[in-house]
């Protein structure tokens, strides 16, 4: 059902893929033991990864989809506090694209108002959610990104149906570095 | 065919909707000429729309979609060299979203290998094309983004059927601040 064996990541120590490089195929929770001092330029070769900003898959998160990301900026987006390396990343347990499925929630512990999504959705709003906020979320099915921003920008949350049972109650549970409930687009991860 | 009619912006002297502010239901040549000083947050509240750097839309390109950007960073994404603000803006004209269609080359006028556009694409080499580089694109209907680097980060690129005729034969046409052909993800805007 999942395509958990066909991922590989290179990454360097220096950017646009210079300098000390090295290859994954599965988590790495700390690269300091992979004697790596330093990750600035990433080259994702097959499946979905995400990037973590502490060690043990802590902090601040960071899709990185098939391509090239040349310097830091390339693999961070834009940020409410900017750092400046990865610590720790993992494969994406995705699920078949067009199976992605999740709800999200008005208040937290799966309560209030709720929607379905099971597409690509840069503006909430625009299909209809009634704030810039989500209370709670379950995903069904696939795993899914979340910003803060519309248009995919601003903080990012990987949510995944073989993780928490895909139950994510309160932004708490969203990720160690989560501060609000705030969440203006979602997409689906692809493989 | 176009909807036109429906698109307003509010947008604020300063951050978090604060300060002196003013709507917006077409283009803005140069904010100075509307008495504003300064853009720091933007409320979207019907349509697509462009912010630019610079007065009479030049320099780098930011999409604008449904929802509240609080700050600067909300607005802007990631960015290879960092702007502070917005001198002009103007509404995207969309075409209904499932009927939005591009062809992307491989070089420079029209020319190469091509593949046709229909989707969302996080990621262009996942789905089968062949460097971080595109060399020309026709926009045949709609409006599309392209993004530098995947998952819809770096330098934005806003292409419509309507301007140009849809052709953007060069990446010297892309946007008078574009500097190479790098892209990595490109995904339709919706009204």
């Amino acid at each position: 059902r999942h395509d958990r064996n066909n991922t590989s990541v290179t990454v360097f120590e220096q950017e646009h893929f210079q300098g000390k490089c090295k290859e994954f195929t599965s988590e790495c929770c700390n690269i300091h033991d992979c004697s790596l001092d330093n990750i600035r330029s990433i080259r994702v070769e097959s499946g979905a990864w995400v990037g973590f900003e502490h060690h043990d898959f802590q902090g601040q998160q960071f899709i990185l989809e098939r391509g090239e990301y040349p310097n830091w900026e390339a693999c961070s987006g834009s940020l409410s506090y900017h750092i400046e390396r990865f610590m720790s990343l993992r494969p994406i347990h995705c699920a078949s694209h067009n199976n992605s499925r999740m709800k999200i929630f008005e208040k937290e512990n799966f309560i209030g108002r709720s929607t379905e999504l099971c597409d690509d959705y840069p503006s909430l709003v625009a299909m209809g959610w009634i704030k810039p906020e989500v209370g709670s979320m379950h995903v069904q099915c696939g795993a899914f990104v979340c910003y803060e921003y519309p248009g995919y920008r601003g903080q990012q949350y990987i949510m995944e149906s073989e993780r928490h049972s895909g139950d994510y109650q309160h932004w708490k549970t969203w990720g160690s570095h989560c501060q609000t409930p705030k969440i203006q687009s979602i997409r689906r991860i692809r493989h």
